[in-house]
Order: structure tokens, then sequence, then C-alpha cells
């Protein structure tokens, strides 16, 4: 499974440096994820309505290069591994050919207790 | 001139009421703004980059209903008046047919020290 | 009841044109709003927990001059009106002696559905 | 060198899931880095008037538990290794005794075309 989403760098992105705040990737990562999702029919208002929803247990990520006001970016996202009620998933940002960021993210689906709950089987 | 652009709600946009966080409507009415004038070949980046660019002058808004996760919304924006360096815009947020967000808008072209720039020709 | 509450201005806050972004003089005055009631012993977390809480009815900010990356403002509430389920505050925003920002706020406390709900007696 | 910043956790926060959102605790560790800085008489403002700042190269971060609306968290932060125009940094976030994030951040000092500037003396 494989996902692109793109994304317009608007001022409220950006910071006094002239770039993208280091923690808007991650916005744009997880707006990424939620579209894929949604392909595959599953809604995050839908799964928070019968308790539960994914959360991110752990992320690395390395940032290459920085994208600016009135830059589209792209969000590569890809399924590298599920297992129980996690997902793991390869998730970076372009602009054009050029890589941003590179990031890899771990997804555990969890009730409202933050434990462990089936994950749909809709999803991949 | 009008101009309406189609938002996504995110859990970013989201707050622990279950709705979307007040002050996040101000970056939807920024992001159509921007849109509105990128149509007319205005970039905020080259405005920067020439050292000018819009800053909001002043603001009202009243909430009439709210936008939730997943919600479509959709920021209509119109030109009510030009005048100098000045430009009043109406922005109007809707979910379909429902209003969430009526507002007017003052803004103000200015250069690096806030001192009012010449409004460029091909904006409106 | 009148209350103040400083903060520092941080990267996130900025934006590309090197001041603070519109929208976020509205966390300010929000968190201003909070501590307000804080020390009312109105706590947002457990009112919330009853199906409750406060949201913006309306709002109209002036925005006279702008907070910088490193600035320490202040902003100062004040209560203009009590009536039935709605607050009606006076938020300005200084750094120093200099105004940046002049708001009028309308809170209605409501419940889960957005019905009007009655205000704590001890917020004021 | 270490370093300890309390932060208190707003609606503007939170996220529709009732916790903080995920990309947010970078924000706070952002402040946390800012304030050991600013202790060591180095400002973001007069680095970045002089053509240079920090920069994010990258980050890895485990999610152990969540804050919510009220909460007051620590940010824990600790110099592990200084070489050349790089920092690495151990950034972890309490509520009191309980740990909700463990994070490695390492920071790039550059000038404003992304290449790796002289470190200032004063930092550690």
């Amino acid at each position: 499974m494989s996902h692109s989403l793109d994304i317009r760098i608007y001022y409220e992105d950006t910071d006094a440096g002239g770039i993208v705040y280091y923690a808007n990737y991650l916005k744009y990562m997880e707006r990424a994820r939620t579209e894929m999702l949604r392909e595959k029919k599953f809604l995050s208002s839908e799964s928070l309505s019968k308790g539960a929803g994914f959360v991110v247990a752990n992320l690395s990520i390395k940032y290459k290069a920085s994208a600016k006001l009135d830059d589209l970016i792209t969000v590569r996202t890809r399924l590298k591994e599920r297992k129980n009620a996690r997902l793991v998933l390869q998730q970076d940002i372009y602009k054009d050919a050029q890589l941003l960021t590179e990031s890899e993210i771990t997804l555990a689906y969890v009730d409202l207790n933050g434990r462990p709950a089936k994950l749909p089987n809709n999803i991949i």
C-alpha cells in the first residue's frame, strides 16, 4: 500500500527563519495518513466515536532540506509492516524531486484507555 | 471578486472539546485569501522577497456553529472594498449549507517597517 | 475582575514575515482566560468532564503592532459584562508599554450540544 | 549541561482524541531548548539577525503516555554531545514522575543557506 498527498505551504506553516517550522512536517504526515486511510473507508471520526483511534508510538525523522512559503510539497506514504495493533509506515516528503524529510513511524491502534485495540480489517 | 476554497478538517485542527479550535478558522481564512490572490498571479513569497506583504489590520468574527474532525468546509471570500493600501473582505465559512463563521477583515499592504505600501495593480 | 499574563514568543509563534502569525494572538488570549479562570478555581478540564465549557461566540480584534521572536508580551484581561451564560471580556496585548492588539470577546458557556448552560457561580 | 522547563497544557495543545496532539511535543522541546540557550545568553533573535540559527537535523521520539488539558508537564533537556556545528540533546517530557515522551535530537547550527556555521562558544 502506498499513497501520495500534495500539500501547499502557507504563512501558518512557516517561521521567522523563513522556512517551515520543524514540527509542522508531522502535521503533513498525519494528514497523509488520514487520507490514505480514508481511501480504505477508514474514517478517524467514526473510529473516535467508537472509542478507538491511532496514536503514534514512535517516530524518527531526518530533515534534509526545508520547504518554504508557497511551496507545493508531496507526502509519500508506504506501509512497511502490520502486526496486531501496530502499523509501521515510511513517510517521506518531497518538493518535486528533492527529498525534504525522511521518516519511519509506528502507529498503535488503541482504545480510550490507551490499550491496544483490534485493527480494523479493511485498512490494508 | 469572489472565491471559494474547500478545506478538510484533521486532528491538528481540533481540540479536546471535540471541535475545531477557534483560532484555526483564521488559518483557513488566510489560506483562502492566499489562493484567491494566487489566481490573480499574486504570490506571497514573491511579495515577501520584495519586502512587502499583507497584514491583518482588524478582524471581526462571529462563531455560529462548529466544524468537527473529517468535515469538509468551504471558505467563501468576497472583496467588499479597496482603497489605497487596504482591502476589506467578507469571509464566511460553511459546512455544506450551514454557516459556521462570519467574518469581516481589513488587510493592509505594508513594507517591512509596517508602513503602507502601494497595492499591486493586478490583485483585483 | 482583571488579570495579567506574560507570554514568551518562540519560533513556533512566528511566520516567514518575521512576526507573530495573526491567529496566534487568539491562542495567547485563550491562555490568559484559562489562567484567569484557574485563579477562580474554575478548571477547563473539570468543566469538560462534566460536559460543559466556554466557547467563543464572537470576537473583534485590532492589530496595532507586531510581536517578534523572543519578545515577552503581556495579555491584560478585564471582565466587562456578565449576563446569564455569557461573559464579555476586553483582552489587550502589550509589549512593555506598546499596545499590540486590542480585542473584545464574548464567551458563551454551553453544554456538549452547544446549548447555553448555567455559568458556574464561582467564576466572577 | 541540563535544564528543566515547566509547561501548561491549554486547549490549543489538545485534539479531538482528548490528548495533546503528537506534533505539539516538538514545540515544547523547542521552547525548552530556547530557554536553556537563553540562560547561556544565546538569543535566537540575535542569532537570526546575524544570519544563523539552529535547525533540527534529526529526531527520534517515543510516545509513552499522553498529556491532557490543564496538565503541567516538564521538559528535561540534557546535552549529550557537542561536535563542530552540531549538538546532540536528550529531551524527555514528564508529568510529575511519569515519563510521557523520550527523545534524542540533533541540532545543526547553520547560516541562511543551510551551510554549517561556527557554533557560538558561549552556549555550553
